[in-house]
């Protein structure tokens, strides 16, 4: 196992990576100070894991509930559901919630956490690559609202994140890459060395080697923990873990959450972003290239398999949150492996850009 | 004008107190950073105030969303329809929230500043007394949930709370009388000097002595100030500010929300704890009766005025979220002007205390 410590002051908290860790209580139990837990997972993971976790826990009082399994169900309903488990069991303000699930499953817990009687503790077990990778670290927490994704939320940090790689054998292959389109974006946003590990590694990857798996989870974390260490609230360098976002959020806004998954969406959007800094002069077309070949051989999407106006695209990409007082700023790479925030762009390439993939 | 900061380190900010305050627009408008402005007010207040705040916020993009009036309103859905309208405008998270109103208005307008975004800044102009005491000092913020009161909410801060007195002279007799519950509050849980003040002006205060008013708002302001910023997250003292409200909490559950104004049912629950505290052997029956003459003379209610079983309101106690793993924690009084936590009383005096106001 490889532990990995979040620094973020009083709210520090250690991030496990391994295999076989759901045998392991003491993972969970010395970050739990009351009786009380309450699991969060959903209508899939609950047949896999619901029953492994609570052996764990068997000196609490544990209730669960079990959500609808989608990024449709991401809602302030369904985090209402929440709430009224906890108070149906009477659960009081020393109680502990887990995140027992991908990314739509943390992001709802947290945000139950951080708001249940003003704030309660929480610790995540995401149980797929995208949310080992992403979700899981910097303690971004919400649901999407009808006019925009992840409009609502907090910033709120779990006591602890146990990643159990053993969990991706149960993730179909699609999910799978999914997660590895946020792998490959840590290697494109600012890691030239784990860049080529990906492009060395990925067809071991694809076939799910643990011991890769393990070093390319571990990675993207630390990654994203020195990002988010220097910049929790995300004024400034967290930003750019938004490379491929706002594209890709414009994606889903517009063709409906379902059609594509997350990291799909992502991968479409990251081209785009290479795809403008190429236009922008920053990338060689061969960069742009090696962009798409590593995307591809992840199995992931590189266009849009859809039908969205490019004016419904940038509708869509201006009510993203990452826009400023009305003008949109956007993540783009000086090179592979360096990426950087920029709103001075010429907008007739960003209209190239959306044209070429729109139909 | 009179200026109290309240000193929370990165989070700290200012409370002005005095009259003619909303035709002063530098009061605000030096707290707000970006240029766009959503004022959350209400059916009720809308008319009175709501023109006069937007004259001073000339140089920004203003926006309102004008939401029923009541605390059978404070809801989740009804914050939804903060989301709804900051989404419909199009505003980022470099927007400000002002809350034009009482508690209610104040408490869901400082969750959806908290939530919106995952955080976005937010002014207080509170147009109770209720308000102007105790909701808009120290940034405990939220929405009742069908299963309880307060239960979903978030600790967030203003950027500063504009307090202007003369918007009291709209406040009809029985929300003054019920603002006038958490002053006493304050005097009797750790001020004597203050209690004394009280007792001594209570007449002057009822009929609305602007002067006095002034004072007794800075005074309240000043003692749950300085609670606040020892203890932000209610981790320990600041539960003494909750005198009253366990009990209070009980009736408004039980007789359901409406019936009692917060204040009033306050000011039965600071009764029930001096019995409590006499039954205990805290204080004299004289200093009960000093307490219950206190409250008559701010023409509040002093007894149930509904019918509830004892054993509902034990029940509907028992879920408030004062409780940790299952005891009641009480705040009595060990003299008046001087209260404390406490979870090791008799539970045959709490129940003697229940089943005389109960009926």
């Amino acid at each position: 196992m490889r532990t990995l410590k979040l620094d973020l002051g009083e709210k520090s908290y250690p991030i496990y990576i391994g295999q076989d860790l759901l045998s392991q209580p003491e993972l969970l139990t010395q970050h739990i100070s009351g009786k009380q837990v309450m699991i969060v997972t959903n209508t899939t993971v609950a047949p896999l894991y619901l029953d492994q976790v609570k052996l764990l826990l068997s000196e609490y009082t544990v209730a669960e509930v079990v959500l609808p399994d989608g990024e449709q169900y991401k809602t302030l309903d369904t985090v209402n559901l929440i709430f009224s488990a906890l108070l149906e069991t009477r659960f009081d303000r020393s109680c502990t919630l887990i995140a027992l699930g991908g990314g739509v499953i943390g992001d709802m817990t947290g945000f139950a956490a951080a708001s249940y009687q003003r704030g309660v503790n929480f610790i995540q077990i995401p149980t797929t690559l995208l949310s080992q990778v992403d979700s899981s670290v910097g303690g971004k927490t919400g649901v999407n609202h009808v006019l925009g994704k992840n409009m609502i939320g907090a910033f709120y940090q779990p006591k602890c994140v146990v990643i159990d790689v053993d969990t991706l054998d149960t993730l179909d292959n699609r999910q799978y890459s999914a997660g590895m389109a946020e792998v490959i974006k840590y290697g494109l946003l600012g890691n030239t060395h784990f860049l080529n590990y990906l492009q060395t590694n990925i067809h071991g990857l694809m076939s799910r080697d643990k011991a890769l798996t393990i070093e390319a989870v571990y990675q993207s974390c630390e990654d994203k923990a020195n990002i988010v260490a220097e910049d929790e609230l995300e004024a400034g360098k967290r930003a750019l873990l938004n490379l491929g976002h706002t594209f890709g959020h414009a994606i889903e806004n517009t063709l409906g959450y379902g059609m594509y998954l997350h990291g799909e969406a992502i991968s479409v959007g990251m081209l785009m972003a290479a795809k403008l800094s190429q236009l922008e002069d920053y990338l060689s077309s061969d960069q742009v290239a090696q962009v798409q070949d590593l995307l591809e051989k992840a199995n992931l999407p590189i266009s849009i398999a859809g039908k969205i106006s490019a004016s419904d695209f940038m509708a869509a990409m201006s009510v993203d949150k990452k826009v400023i007082d009305g003008n949109i700023r956007l993540v783009l790479l000086k090179e592979l492996g360096d990426a950087f925030i920029c709103d001075d762009y010429q907008d007739q390439l960003l209209n190239q850009v959306i044209n070429e993939f729109c139909q």
